[in-house]
């Protein structure tokens, strides 16, 4: 990858094609991910045109809608052609209408009402997941009759290691794993020896749900149903994957304020903009902050050591509560979390901020004393330092919370919150000690 | 789950059991992960005897330890009959000596000499994932010799959607996917037919590694082979989705400084003394900072809008570094960004700093204008902030790259180096140009 990098960076594009010919799609989409905005083009001209429609699924959603903008309709019709029905589901919604148009137009009957179905789900639900190309088997038929029928159907949609058993009227009754296919009597009925262990997923289960439920049970297929029970498609574990690493991204670009799909070259104008968003949440918490600041200015004039010694407070506070914070953010994604283990939690919480507290508070009072050699200005760091810890535990905890009961997703919120917090706790009751004792 | 988590708290334990006979292990894992440890051996002995094995595996590494050491030697062996050779494997470092011993002693040999070729692998590699229960087929033979002798078999390992290919020394040559057994003549040979597309996986490759190649190829399962090629053994994918989940939550917690195993309900003394440490590091980088603040004592005490005002600098650079940060964090991790391009990714993170460095300067000069109505602050305040962005674009980049050049985890320090350098550069630019043009 260095190696394409450099080539890409100096210029050499010559080289690269052979390259670009023997890589799998996804190192090519990681590939034009990984240099700047104005040198994609050129790159993706170099890439195999029987590389073109899985490339564009790899690369993330702005690298996608940058390239899809850049190309011609001709280049992109052939692009989608021999994706899986999925695929295609997921890369419709960025193509341009006309392509789209075409494109279903070429398509034959019946991938084109499978289409329709797939497109008419939430995508983050388990409809917009899945693939409807299941195979089905009636539960009252040998298993020498489903070998023959799958003889003459010559071929099996990619990555199916199981049939689907139905009833007359298309409900799901079970799965047939072709390992038991195999090994088993050809003599036996499919219904004595189908899986019935496997519930079936509801259509409108949420994708994250979806996640867990593979996770858990540690699926590799399962079938999709709609309230009746009738089978509607199948979802395999790779499709589960993109959901699952999604996530964890999600949580984490979010608590920095960022998109997960961000382009990591994205246009400098686009970046500066989404950003100016969140330094500017973030400076109205810092401006609250420093209003407390102001509220003590007499005593800062007074006594410097205050101004010296504030940012300390405020920011063992923020770590401190930011630990509590991504432990409630992952523990609530997890579900190890909510609301009745709450109570227990924080007691756990506010214990550990305890223990923190006084240790730090004892270091950083002794510090503050021998660099001011002043007692009372120690022990107010002391005291005030773990008031801030036990604010921030409380708060690290209270805040997710909160967030989760309002309908807001903690992970992209919670840090300003909890800042906003531990700031002006931190500072106030510094300042307001020192105020109090240090004066005269 | 809330109502079992309040069942626990109320400790109406007696209705609790049928729940827990019905829930599938990784679901009473769940719910041990969510109940304070005084409450777990109390759930635990309702949790069905069949289900002990597989809810052990399904807790994280730091309950099963403590389910472990509470645990009769009797009640852990029982456990650990039935479980697969590769999840033995993860139990087996966590279990007493004593029961390791009398558990290899009950074992039959072949499955014996399994566990210890497993166990001899590191854990993180691809040998540590793999499972070597494959079955193999010779490329000569015809598909229907392969379909007897699978019926004289009568049984496939857990999860087989593919066959081995290997020569008559056991080299690995290819796949044989059931879907195409079942579908195709069975006249034709193995060799015709097998899938040679999949390269397969060196037994030393990383487990980080594993989880990108599966990610990226969208594969179910792969083959393992040793430098010679010889066929060792298969990773199937519910394996490498742990991967990739504990690789992501690696990253969230390693942010604030925790460990992606830590338990919700450790025990307090644990977590504080594990929290301390990064407490302890922040600190030290919290005096640093004080100490720059405290060289302009001389400005601080004469004008005091600086002690209010300066948190301000010194918060909106950790803010803009901490995304350019997470940006590198993520990219680095994906593969997206190396050294090649991280002189193109500066050029942008700068420009976009210098935007919103100009954005927000404007604002807070102009708020620093009015509040307290000196033309020359807001100019320094604004100013200041324009050189903290861009210090902070700067650091964002260099840190983490820096860091893994030296072979540290950027995701674990980077956040304390980067924090360490936008308050120094903060608070010393702006205290600095206080000093300079404010000061009489």
């Amino acid at each position: 990858m260095e190696k394409l990098d450099s080539a890409v960076a100096s210029g050499r594009m010559r080289r690269l094609k052979p390259m670009l010919a023997s890589m799998h799609p996804a190192e090519t989409a990681l590939l034009l991910e990984s240099i700047p905005r104005d040198k994609r083009e050129v790159v993706w001209n170099l890439v195999p045109e029987a590389d073109h429609g899985e490339t564009l699924l790899h690369v993330n959603d702005e690298v996608r809608a940058e390239l899809i903008d850049a190309l011609e309709h001709d280049t992109l019709l052939a692009a989608t052609e021999g994706l899986a029905i999925d695929d295609l589901a997921d890369l419709i919604e960025d193509l341009p209408e006309q392509v789209t148009r075409e494109m279903l137009r070429a398509m034959d009957i019946e991938n084109r009402e499978r289409l329709k179905v797939v497109l008419s789900y939430d995508p983050a639900s388990a409809g917009g997941l899945m693939n409807n190309d299941t195979v089905t088997v009636r539960p009252d038929v040998s298993l020498d009759v489903v070998s023959r029928y799958l003889k003459q159907r010559a071929s099996l949609p990619e990555d199916t290691e199981a049939l689907f058993v139905v009833s007359r009227y298309g409900r799901y009754l079970g799965m047939l794993p072709l390992s038991k296919l195999v090994t088993l009597d050809p003599e036996r009925d499919v219904s004595e020896i189908m899986d019935t262990d496997i519930d079936a997923l509801a259509v409108d289960m949420p994708a994250s749900q979806v996640a867990k439920r593979f996770q858990d049970l540690d699926l590799i297929s399962a079938p999709v149903v709609n309230a009746d029970g009738i089978l509607l498609g199948r979802i395999t574990i790779d499709d589960v994957v993109d959901v699952i690493r999604d996530e964890a991204e999600h949580s984490i670009m979010s608590l920095a304020g960022l998109d997960e799909e961000e382009d990591v070259f994205a246009p400098i104008t686009r970046s500066a903009r989404r950003r100016a968003v969140w330094l500017g949440a973030n400076l109205a918490t810092a401006f609250l902050a420093s209003q407390v600041v102001g509220l003590f200015s007499e005593a800062l004039s007074q006594v410097v050591a205050l101004a010296v010694l504030m940012p300390i407070v405020a920011s063992m506070g923020g770590i401190g509560g930011s630990q509590t914070l991504t432990l409630m953010i992952r523990g609530l994604s997890l579900g190890q979390i909510g609301f009745a283990n709450a109570r227990a939690l924080l007691a756990k919480e506010l214990a550990v901020a305890l223990i923190n507290g006084i240790l730090w508070g004892v270091v950083v009072g002794g510090i503050a004393l021998v660099w001011f050699g002043n007692f009372t200005l120690g022990l107010i760091m002391a005291a005030a330092l773990v008031l801030n810890q036990l604010n921030a535990a409380i708060t690290g905890v209270a805040v997710p919370l909160a967030m989760k009961k309002m309908g807001i997703d903690p992970a992209l919120a919670g840090s300003v919150v909890l800042t906003t917090f531990t700031d002006v706790v931190g500072f106030g009751t510094f300042l307001g000690l020192g105020t109090l004792f240090l004066m005269h």
